[in-house]
């Protein structure tokens, strides 16, 4: 049996009714994140400027942070970017990347179109996840390691499957869905850094998605294209590089989505700095520190997360995302780590300079985490009284579903992304109907409560 | 100096006096052959599906084949399957593939939708073939053999530069629009033999159209997206497979349109049978051979090239365009090789087994032709009065820019190709329009003549 031919069957068998409570419990909280992040996107310069050059046509599907409607796959690719441009989406450890902003994107305009359930969504939510996740198992971490961008280069295929489901595509054509979707496939890591890294994200929702209507339409494709000698595994990971037999053997036992699952990203800025965030506002928080008490923050991390954070003086607001130094001043003085504080000048604050030079970063030792450990954070800070106040975090919340973020600070993230574009009570309202999405009975229903009053 | 940023200056620099006489003049050729194949690949079902799946809205661009107008993206993607879908489009030693189809359905949507002047599309069109074909000279061939598909894979590129350079960017901007097209870079040989292999050239002349229009629009994007450790180079390709001072190094001395240029195929079959077509057909005209004359034919191709033409009983349309019996055959009955030929259920002619079973093929060897020329063909064929009728060809006509395809015979498949939308009077029309596009005033309106009447 052949990756895509297996995939497809199993996608098309997915029904709502066999999500075991956990596989829904985190289905709506991705889909909760995902549209909160998107929201709080759209308005930023690369889904704007990817959605002027478009010039998309007038549609059924929502463009997120208007009132504007286009083709569904104008509308995947457009939320799509939005979904990831600031890096605030969820992440998974199979996929070593954001499993969620390629299949939401395309399934919501797709749903829209549609007029789909709720209930349809959620079930091949959880279909595309466990298809990318599939097949993540038998490329990585070589192709992550190689330079492929593994949101899009895989999650292409969930967004195909996913849309599949959605349409109610038989086995085959869910099969050559994938297939197509194989040759769709792109995406560098070269263009980390510029806008093409949330572009790659919108092209994929849209390539997915449509792979899915092309074999509605009776497209063909080759169901042997991951195995064949020029096929996915041996062009993109090259020979040695690959194992078809791990995204065959295994489905929803437990489904991915459920473990290791999803996590959901607690601050708007890189996840390597979250660890030390955790540990420093627990200790702002609880001791009630106030800036000018502080004469010294040190704080450590794993050496290799170090590596891109350690940052001591940042000179744009990218750079302030990235910057361990100003994410740790920034917890200390607004004792909160928001969108807020990496947008325009932030980083001219004329309070940074002082308390900067006041942070010292550091990799951690063996005496301090288990070096296997990628996710600890250890934080110390000196008062001026000569008190030496300390925390540490194994991993930060939200990182896996074993240690997930309480329900108030995911409903409370997800308010705040919206409050972007909805007031509040609205954004409190879409909540409310997203934890109870099964109830849903046409998603095109559902997206107008997205649209600004 | 990087890649991108190299071919961004040196295609923005280009203008259309820079042109010498013999690029004008196969990038005319070029031009009125893809044009042709489009108009004869248009009611295929690879389009026709690709177009459904889209569903795209009204716009200024042309759906070749009928009269209706598209966004431009979409123009891009549906003319550029129907420019493939035939296999019938020139040919490039450079690229190895089809240098054309990824460029001229984004040039002459954007062509439209800017009201360009003829003469700023063919610059814009000798651009980006010199872009792909430099691009292709740092990766092949092993980038061909490895499974990529270059007339998509490297075709973005001339897609992109093409656009960039019709829309006036300057030399940045166009090298933002290459290193976008580097992230959309996709397409598996996997897929040869479906649908999808069309829809390859599709997206990438719809990719690289809207790296071109996100430039416009000041989307960000790394110049350095080739040579990065995670680059282009790198990632399709792997170390010591690569070479950028190929890409680097010369420009337009003699541009890549002129020499080694743009090969024209004559007949809509596998290119690998048509020396010995060439061979056979000049016997039959000549010797006026009816086929009840004939008792044996023998031809002799390269055995490289046999292997995928000895097809002595094909059974469907497909297998008899890769049947050098079958298409032996044809000529013996028809005196001509055309599409019709290759419609329906053109295999199930109750003449064919008769004729297929005289039928002998076979490698050359070394005293027939040098071993290292891939392109010769001979036939012999004997008639039943004892008579042997011999032919032979060191290459087919059109096969590259020194043995190109006499002016009669290239309109004469133009006329035959665009015939499947507009009337003959039309067509030659249209040809003459062609061949001295540098006066077209307005893409737009040379476009209203390719709508049927």
């Amino acid at each position: 049996m052949q990756i895509a031919t297996v995939l497809g069957q199993r996608t098309a068998a997915l029904r709502f009714d066999d999500l075991p409570p956990e596989a829904l419990h985190w289905a709506k909280v991705g889909l909760l994140d995902t549209i909160g992040v998107t929201l709080a996107g759209a308005a930023e310069p690369a889904p704007q400027r990817a959605a002027m050059a478009l010039a998309a046509g007038a549609g059924p599907a929502l463009v997120f942070g208007g009132r504007s409607r286009v083709g569904i796959l104008d509308a995947a690719l457009i939320n799509g970017v939005s979904s990831h441009v600031l890096d605030f989406d969820d992440c998974n450890n199979t996929i070593g990347g954001h499993p969620s902003v390629p299949i939401l994107p395309g399934l919501i305009a797709l749903g829209e179109a549609e007029h789909a359930s709720g209930r349809d969504l959620l079930a091949a939510y959880v279909a595309g996840f466990e298809v990318e996740t599939r097949i993540a198992r038998a490329v990585h971490f070589h192709h992550y390691e190689k330079g492929w961008h593994p949101t899009a280069t895989l999650g292409v295929f969930g967004a195909a499957a996913a849309a599949s489901r959605l349409l109610g595509l038989d086995g085959e054509r869910t099969a050559t869905a994938i297939a197509t979707a194989a040759s769709l496939s792109s995406g560098l890591k070269a263009n980390f850094g510029t806008m093409v890294k949330s572009l790659h994200v919108g092209q994929c929702a849209r390539n997915g998605l449509y792979a899915a209507l092309l074999a509605r339409h009776g497209f063909t494709a080759n169901e042997g294209a991951f195995e064949h000698p020029q096929g996915f595994l041996a062009v993109f990971n090259g020979a040695g590089h690959h194992d078809a037999a791990k995204a065959l053997n295994g489905w929803g036992d437990p489904f991915d989505i459920v473990a290791p699952g999803i996590a959901i990203k607690q601050y708007p800025c890189c996840g390597s700095t979250h660890p030390a965030l955790d540990a420093m506002l627990a200790l702002v928080r609880r001791h009630d520190v106030r800036p000018e008490q502080v004469v010294r923050i040190q704080a450590w991390i794993h050496s290799r997360r170090l590596q891109h954070t350690n940052r001591p003086a940042p000179a744009s607001a990218l750079d302030c995302k990235f910057s361990l130094q100003y994410c740790l001043v920034r917890a200390l003085l607004d004792r909160q780590v928001v969108l807020q504080q990496f947008e325009d000048d932030c980083w001219l604050d004329p309070r940074m300079p002082g308390l900067l030079a006041k942070v010292e970063v550091a990799p951690y030792d063996a005496s301090q985490f288990d070096p296997s450990n990628h996710f600890g954070g250890e934080v110390k800070v000196t008062l001026d009284d000569g008190r030496i106040l300390q925390d540490r975090v194994e991993q930060p919340l939200g990182r896996t579903s074993s240690n997930p973020l309480p329900p108030e600070l995911l409903r409370g993230k997800f308010v705040a992304c919206a409050g972007h574009v909805l007031e509040q009570a609205r954004a409190v309202e879409v909540a409310a109907a997203i934890e109870r999405f099964e109830a849903v009975a046409d998603v095109a229903a559902f997206t107008r409560m997205l649209e600004p009053g």
